[in-house]
């Protein structure tokens, strides 16, 4: 039950709810054993704050949570690859993992540099990939129409 | 009155507000036509929270105080070169420039990859370097004694 696309599933959850608000339409979750330990969804437009990143609240609500700026045992599902804000604040979190769905080609933290994640994290790449695309992609045609 | 040197010895002030607190102390401004309209020192000990760099609280206080989550006309002053996320930050909010004290070659962006900021932020480096460097290395001497 407890899978990969469970929780990017969740994350998908939180990205409707950027959708609903009129934000681009990204959501992340943070899971440490099994349990989510900390919600987010980009609010860039409603808080007009360029820092606040599905990832960015997401990681600071499980830090909360735990009382612990630490996140290693943590993974964050996030439905869109990271930016280099975001993957930056991964590292200084030693997180365990960042799963994502779709590749970000324009604005991922991959396309910058190698090596800008902590050494620990694991990645993995691709999980509900498909309805992540879709929902950005039915945002900017809406945007655009 | 209003120079380099004046501001960075503001964001100077905040860094002794965070080495006050036991934080690594590091400090920001943000100024627009010469105003500071956003001020931040390190908290991410306090926090415990990693997203709570001077730089960042400095952004999001800014960009409150315009409205605005963008920040094209304001200038950035930190006591030390910043991290890829702050960079990162910082060019989501395309910001005007960037002036930092104290290089940081173990996690300063630089190192990371060329183009992290914004192709049109100014970047001036070295401003009050003596000053910022020897307040890093007071708390770093400190901690170990």
């Amino acid at each position: 039950m407890l899978t990969d696309e469970y929780f990017m599933r969740q994350a998908l959850a939180e990205a409707q709810r950027a959708l609903a608000a009129g934000e681009i339409p990204i959501g992340a979750v943070v899971v440490l054993d099994g349990m989510i330990i900390g919600r987010g969804y980009n609010q860039t437009e409603q808080l007009r704050d360029v820092t606040a990143h599905a990832e960015m609240l997401a990681l600071t609500a499980a830090a909360n949570h735990l009382g612990n700026k630490y996140l290693t045992h943590c993974t964050l599902y996030v439905t869109v690859e990271p930016c280099v804000m975001c993957a930056g604040a991964s590292a200084w979190a030693q997180l365990g993992a960042v799963v994502f769905g779709a590749e970000e080609p324009k604005t991922g933290y991959r396309r910058h540099a190698l090596g800008l994640l902590h050494p620990r994290t694991k990645v993995r790449a691709g999980v509900c990939a498909a309805d992540c695309t879709a929902l950005m992609q039915s945002f900017f045609k809406q945007k655009r129409g």
